[in-house]
């Protein structure tokens, strides 16, 4: 069992989504980090690799050193984290997928359409595999919820009603926190606020689960804390291909909700309710009949991604790390010449989720319009 | 103490809402029924009031007979409930207002928007009460959010959520279900089907508790089952007077989800959310702080309405029975030339549900555009 | 349909238990309250009287006037309700069961062991029926619960795990709380303090719906607050005949539960747990299955004493009048020379109750010895 | 930073605990595994090591001899993981303590009263530490409840109800489960089954949190699965020090619970309630005020052994990883000459969890007599 070798760009000191990017891909032992353009202050930078135990000669000022020295070595990096602000993953992205490096990215894709689409082609271009951590994919329970929509335990899907509520942004932030400093900068975070951050997820969790494939939206979005530059709540009606509907709501100005990721689906034959803060079980109407509470690994059948038994929870590290086993899965295929059937969001996952922060952006700003995606 | 010499119109054997008027009449003690115009068909009127053990005299075959009959009489009915279908709400309202009767009725207020404009009208001409009962105004917490809601307790409303989710519809019901046949025909109905059967009081509640008034909605209505006539989901955008938006979703065909009427409202100081299944808790988070559980006459004070200890749960018929009581205030107020203080829904409400049914149809017939209510 | 003639014994202005019978008795309409002797005080029991609307010539200075009074009266009361403190329970008993006026008493069937032996005897030599208002046998869901067990749905049962946890003694009590002040007095309470008050509520319910019947306990009672002369927690260890083992834990000074009595019990096929707090759904779990939720009046088939649609929540008030029109079937029955099928506590159940805290107290004075009962 | 070396005894394939330890020493990166007698079985010790990319020359076929080897390294272990069965642990953990290596061992402490006292007597004439994995105490909200009692949130502690209860030894367990077969075995687990198995776990955390010691027990155990040699569920009554009392409740055998750890805590200022299987919330009742969900790292400030942000879950191993993190630091202060202040259970407290299975089993065989712990 040989770890791979992965760097990373970003996810120095103080910063939040590097660090939980590090221990899921630790927590299987799958990958060895061994490289990092951790901060673009070097001095940031090289404190962070330090602390972070990498050789000097791997900690990189800039990503651009660090995928050309990388590529240049033998024993250089397979795969890098990307865990930067928004703004920064397209050229990142590019500068590894071209040297043959494999890509684990954090979302949304990229803060602008533009940038998703060029990605998009520089990705396919690239022998190397793009992996977009849209982690609340890697919850046993949502894997378990996809399959049962595929086996028809839900008959045919008609209603869906995601949503992802937080209330860290209630306030005018602390000038000092650095999450919602770039967060809330439409030119590192992208034209999307909370549809970016949060809402992306929501929209790409309720896609993973149901297969169902969106045709238009209409958004009201609004901005409420006074001076704020992006939405920090956006009210979103969907409608499906093949005649699903749904409604997404995602605020980062909800008091009470710390991180209230939930997913409802109705079909003809079941429902389903699930919610991310208690990641553990989900509740499961066949219509007509009690309403059941399947856990992970319990007796449901729900095991795909767990680790340990059944009332031993696991949270999100452990979904996360899924992504990062998948991606593992994958490269490990990749080198010998095969194609993996892991399952993980892809840059088409990520161009869908720009697409999808666009339209909010241009619906609000036509009164809701509803626009084709 | 004499109770409310109270007559009842519909309501008859195999009714449901019915038996819950005369559940929640009987509650306080502050009503007897004594009158009954119980069905249109008269062998089961007759068989109805027998069983409910009314003078024979006064059992009736037709409503506009009762009104006749019990003004006439020294000992007539003082207060009437209509617990009919929809589209006879107006024709009986209006034969008992015109007489001095006080009116409790059943909602929606009427099927059409022209019906409930014009019953207004008769209203406000009456010298008698108009009572809607819109029930779940009568729980405890509701009362107690809406005193929250007056005593800034969540500062500006910026977002408020509102759902009420049944699945008894999820397919097409049985014939011989008389609840299921009248609700999903357009001519006894109205235009709406869960936009007026349980939307309205989504709506409603929503206003009662935030004080709030709608500027415009924009709304998505579906049927989703083959065949049906009216809607059986419906999704709505809401932009409140002041800014404050919200999202509305009623839904009939949601397995799972029996009678699930939820609220939460997020203001820039805190948030509340409250489900009616299990209505004697709900949370309130200050913001920055933990959130609450206040229970039903516990150590949150929420005591308007309540009968019976903290801990000891009351429920839709207490709840129910609430907005007998204050009618039995107000009646009484009445009747020594006052004015009650008594908290009750009016027609007033009830014109503001219809509208809003009114305008969920004609936004959805267009496309999901914005209509100014 | 005619309403069965009632009386009340205690209950006056200020007291708890008595405005809940009254309420109980309401709500189906089978009674009508038509006399009472609600208090020891005159000038009291005349004013609470009057409150109730009673006629002046059947309102009682005490029970024994009362007694003599009604059985001379054609139209006298054919049932009385007795709602005082326990100690007063078994002499007005017997006034009225010795004139053959059916008796529904409030628990603990009395305070001694002695006046509850002989209590029985009276009963037992009367013609009139004897109901004790163990009202959580009422619950929708307890009903279905003995069934599921009678249907071996659990297989044999094992372990029995019951509770009923209060926090309103926490502290000293307000020397003006009168529920407090005869609650807490062995004088009037019995020697049992919260064994005596919800003990014995928790002990029937776990025999109503398992049907085991206890062999032995171990006791170890405490009373934590300074200067309070019965015991405020119990901690109970139970063996039933047939080898199931239990727990049974009461208090009245944990912080945070307000009446949180509920049961848990597992057999050898499945388990249940049920909480009174939100008394329309209990859990069932098949071993090996996924847990159920099972609501009242919902999919699982929960229907004996529902009035209304699943999802629309019933409470105390509704569960106690269970018990009260199950007295009322029994009386029917009773005055046409028949035995109803209606299941309601009986002066056995009482019995078995103070057998209970007795056998309680007399082991925690040994030091938790077990004592056969 | 450099890693601690850290070798394991037990946990090759099958094994559900070994995996565990390592999940948990991983995922804060403060140690590295490298070297393990993983097996008592030769070929399957060699397979094992092999699994986990351990060099050859460290995969020992028994722990003696890998005792024997890493002591004489430069690069030797310097932890070292017992994680086999029960009645192993006494000699494991005594050869790697005689040679200065830090033991870090599974619960409970050892098979036997005997085996325990004299592990205590090693282990405290070793300068090398000694490390319990009571990995329950590692949860950041049982860190936080111990705090809060500790500042006297809750007053003087009077009643203590902890429970563990789980169902997958309902039946007869398939003799292929290595995890039943050896759990059940009184040679290799000890005297108790679910008393050994997870009502030391039980008894451990309510200790932890309450900071109250035990004075005496009563336990009356069962067996209730034919032909079963080791209690499969306890009831145990608990009297502490000072006064509190208390109940244990430990099963294998109740349908519908996982691995449902719950611990309620009550005293005369307020009370808190916990449950393993949702982690990151627990209740807070400051008696006469509403009570509170206090979340890991949420507005209540339970931060102590967080990672990641309020409604981010975290679980089972992240709670593990606190107790590993802890005997990283006492390791690292160690290696300084310095004491840590890490929170970690020690082996005084395996001695307390052995005395308190001895207990239960002579209580239980005495008829539930008190016995002196």
């Amino acid at each position: 069992m040989t770890r791979i070798r992965l760097g990373m760009v970003g996810g120095g000191r103080g910063a939040f989504i590097g660090a939980v990017h590090r221990y899921a891909a630790r927590l299987d032992d799958r990958f060895e980090l061994v490289a990092g353009a951790l901060s673009s202050t070097p001095e940031k930078a090289l404190a962070s690799g330090q602390d972070l135990g990498l050789a000097e000669d791997r900690i990189y000022a800039d990503f651009e050193a660090m995928a050309e020295a990388e590529a240049a070595r033998d024993d250089g990096i397979q795969a890098v984290a990307i865990v930067t602000p928004n703004h920064m993953h397209a050229s990142a992205a590019k500068a590894f997928l071209q040297r043959g490096i494999h890509v684990i990215c954090d979302k949304p894709l990229t803060a602008t359409l533009e940038e998703a689409h060029a990605l998009v082609k520089v990705a396919e271009a690239s022998d190397a595999l793009f992996v977009l951590t849209h982690n609340y994919t890697g919850y046993p329970l949502m894997r378990h919820a996809r399959q049962m929509v595929a086996d028809d335990k839900l008959g045919t899907i008609r209603v869906v009603q995601v949503e992802y509520a937080q209330d860290w942004l209630t306030t005018d932030a602390d000038p000092d926190n650095k999450q919602a400093d770039w967060r809330t900068d439409p030119a590192r975070s992208g034209a999307g606020g909370s549809t970016g951050d949060i809402g992306t997820h929501a929209y790409n969790l309720a896609c993973f689960v149901t297969g169902l494939t969106l045709d238009s939206l209409a958004a009201d979005l609004q901005s409420f804390v006074p001076g704020r530059r992006v939405d920090d709540n956006g009210h979103v009606l969907l409608r499906f291909q093949g005649g699903a509907r749904g409604m997404l709501w995602c605020s980062q100005v909800a008091p009470g909700n710390e991180n209230r990721l939930t997913l409802r689906i109705y079909g003809d034959k079941g429902g389903l309710s699930w919610g991310q803060e208690n990641p553990n079980v989900m509740e499961y109407t066949p219509f007509g009949a009690p309403t059941q509470i399947l856990t992970r690994n319990g007796a449901s059948g729900a095991s795909d991604g767990v680790r340990i038994p059944a009332g031993h929870p696991e949270g999100y590290l452990e979904g996360f790390a899924n992504i990062y086993s998948a991606a593992a899965d994958a490269i490990a295929a990749h080198a010998k010449g095969e194609t993996s059937a892991a399952l993980y969001p892809t840059v088409q996952d990520g161009l869908a989720g720009v697409v999808f922060v666009d339209a909010c952006v241009r619906s609000s700003a036509s009164n809701a319009a509803w626009v084709t995606v």
